[in-house]
């Protein structure tokens, strides 16, 4: 009686999160390397001349030079005077597990949710991306390929009164004006950020969009493509691009950087029938398990009451000079909504690394995926990478002490790595903020991992991307690089 | 390129969550209305004969007679000496928008996570799950069925020093002893409660497991006729339900309470490919929107500091005489883990109403569902009932004042009530809660639904429901009782 029912649908229901007209499309837009509309061969003069065309300064200051920023007398909390923005926190970790079970540390506090939005629209048939030249004075190279739109609340409001953000009526609104193919609220980091999430968005328009000069249109092809280049696509862009949906893909030219058995792999790892290690019923078990078995309490303090940190005029430091530091700086650009303005930012004392473990098992990439606690994440516990630390911070530790898989990732042979670039974390926030990113194969001598990680497929990450919480802002920028390698 | 890819997987991939030979036998289950284990039929004598087992008294007593309980005299906090079970606080909040867009109140605060678990094997071929006679003080009838383990963390770590909880060894870690058929945290009452939430489990054995004399086997169709009754299936039982993946239902036969034309539809409603009025694509970015635009904030106060609420020697009431009372009670059970305590509870002051309204949309179910905000949700907003409130909060509101939706409930024929049952909000926790659940079926005559209205299929909010955060307590009794109807 059962199976009589299922045969009403063929006993192939359709999968109601990620494939449709639009997975398909999107799918052929990632297939489809170049355009007449702004030919890859041109992007890179294109992006230059973009950049003769404007001027930026940005240098330290020290914090009494802030302009309507200051400390809090009574916390030491540093914040805007109208109250916007965001404020420099301290927060107390208490009661977790492990080898570090507590700890105090500054923090970002930034409650408004801002918008990062790609503007999309067919041409020829073929979709592209709204992609914006953007100077972020945290970014090491100043300037990046950012989303359409990347807007704090502030922005919305225009607390800060400089000119409109250009495109932004097509994303005050999703879905009232274009069409939504995708829209979750989602993390950033959790170790520098306290409950900050951004909503993503991708809209789709068939209007006339006038092109602004800071602004070209690409495919998602071409955005794959670019991915290879270090500090390029901004933070911003990668995770808006993880959380788009694809339909098992397209054909595309054989790729000469990439092996051919790992891609062979990596494709069946996109289909929703790939034979997966563990069925979304045992992955979302295991999720839940980590989050109730999670004990860490996080309290907001005030910034003076973080010990180990010390404050001089220009930087907000630790004691053993680990972790980052908070600074300041003046901006001055020639092409951002104003023209002229200071800020603090959080500057990590070195480069992150960040990797995947990849695995062809049972013929299907698989991605090795750490349930991981940071004190910022508004429910305990995300979906990182394999590794995800600043290495410097546990030199001289013993091997116990060390994370997992950092010595593997460090010690991994030219061969094994399949992906590589260095990406900048948000420059609107962060100052210098390097991460190499890595995908890593590694083969079947790698012993069971233990309990806080678990193989995925790239597909299983994809139908989690599509609702918050469940990937950090890492593993979704190598989401999005492990789909520009097929 | 695109459609000839598509076409390894048929063209229709599979769901990655709910259709598989679990959802199908558990689907059987649910279309088995009687079983030779314990056949309907006798059900209500064993139920009786288990009553008249055991004694239970439950009285009011004045706070100074809680034991180990007691108000903490720098914020009036009423906790356990132990500072495990929960707390009685308050909040503050700020800064919503509406008609009301701040208030204090008082409301439990329970950190922890607890466990509600079924666990299910096959007899015949056909799952059973084990179900609980268990007592709670605040239950009206103080005895119903509730899963098989329903346990704090404090139960776990046996801090009230009680018998051990049986059959709690297949829940201490899920997937270690059985099969994981569905594991997630839900959120509980947000009016009442501060970001609890308890795990929904159920695993699945084949070991043969000894029958205790307050338990009993029971296919899910039973189950579903017994959610017919008033005040039998516990709160935690009806949520745990709620959570079980189905696949498209096996044929069962008529039952004539419910009309045939709207059973179609419904059974139309469980089907994945059924014509939506809605993709998920959109529904997830209605949400997003409205999570995003939720400026609330929900601050942690002393209750001392609540105003317009009191406190006497035996109840912390509203000055108005609305909402809830924190009152004491002393406990005498013979079947329960410790044979006497006394604990506070929640009373409301009167009766809660829950609907869902229903209609035909192109020949499918949908029902109306509410994008709300409660202050004790972890994530701001869930999807509620179409109507969910204490009616008596708004005697004598104008029109204008009152929930969307509540007249038109109060006012709805019989002959649209397609379900209607009361049932008993968590016993553990309040006292007397009683919510009138419905479904009410109305027509094409309803205006276009207010922005935080949408309508959605069963199909969709089973989807949702293997995430956390997505439906409030109340709709999850409701997709239970949705599910007794086809």
């Amino acid at each position: 009686m059962v199976a009589q029912n299922l045969a009403r649908t063929g006993g192939q229901p359709t999968d109601p999160y990620s494939v449709g007209p639009d997975a398909v499309r999107l799918s052929r837009s990632a297939a489809t390397l170049d355009s007449p509309i702004l030919p890859q061969r041109e992007f890179a003069a294109w992006f230059e001349e973009r950049r003769r065309r404007h001027t930026y300064q940005v240098r330290r200051i020290p914090f009494t030079a802030l302009d309507r920023w200051g400390f809090d007398p009574a916390t030491g909390n540093l914040g805007h005077e109208s109250g916007r923005f965001f404020t420099v926190e301290g927060i107390a970790v208490e009661g977790g597990r492990g080898p570090v079970p507590g700890w105090t540390q500054p923090i970002i506090r930034q409650p408004e949710v801002g918008m990062l939005g790609i503007l999309v629209k067919e041409f020829d048939g073929v979709l592209h991306c709204l992609m914006q030249f953007k100077m972020e004075p945290g970014n090491p190279n100043l300037v990046q390929l950012s989303p359409t739109v990347q807007a704090t609340r502030s922005n919305f409001t225009r607390v800060h009164r400089g000119a409109p953000v250009k495109y932004l009526e097509y994303f005050a609104r999703p879905g009232h004006r274009g069409r939504v193919l995708a829209d979750v609220l989602q993390s950033e980091q959790g170790s520098w950020f306290l409950h900050k999430r951004n909503r993503n968005v991708v809209i789709e328009t068939t209007e006339d969009v006038p092109l602004d000069d800071d602004y070209c249109w690409l495919t998602l092809g071409q955005l794959r493509l670019l991915l290879a280049a270090d500090e390029l696509v901004n933070m911003d862009s990668r995770t808006v691009l993880s959380c788009l949906p694809f339909a098992v893909p397209p054909a595309v030219g054989e790729r000469p950087a990439v092996e051919s058995m790992f891609r062979q792999a990596l494709l069946r790892s996109l289909a929703p029938d790939a034979g997966a290690e563990h069925t979304m019923t045992e992955l979302l078990s295991w999720i839940t398990n980590a989050k109730a078995g999670s004990e860490a309490r996080v309290r907001r303090i005030a910034l003076d009451d973080v010990p180990d940190w010390y404050r001089t005029g220009t930087e907000i430091a630790h004691a053993g000079g680990l972790h980052f530091e908070v600074v300041a700086v003046e901006v001055e650009a020639s092409n951002r909504e104003v023209l002229r303005w200071s800020q603090p930012l959080l500057r990590p004392v070195e480069s992150g690394v960040a990797a995947f473990f990849a695995a062809r098992r049972n013929g299907v990439l698989h991605v090795l995926v750490n349930a991981r606690a940071e004190p910022g994440f508004v429910d305990r516990i995300e979906l990182a990478p394999t590794v995800q630390c600043q290495p410097g911070t546990y030199a001289g530790r013993s091997p116990a002490d060390r994370p997992r898989y950092l010595d593997q990732l460090l010690a991994a042979a030219p061969e094994q790595v399949r992906y590589r670039a260095v990406h900048s974390e948000e420059g609107g926030r962060f100052l210098n903020a390097r991460t190499t990113y890595s995908v890593v194969e590694v083969d079947d001598s790698l012993p069971a991992p233990p309990d806080d990680f678990r193989w995925m497929t790239v597909r299983q990450l994809g139908d989690l991307v599509r609702h918050s919480g469940y990937l950090d802002v890492q593993a979704r920028t190598l989401l999005a690089c492990l789909h520009a390698l097929w």
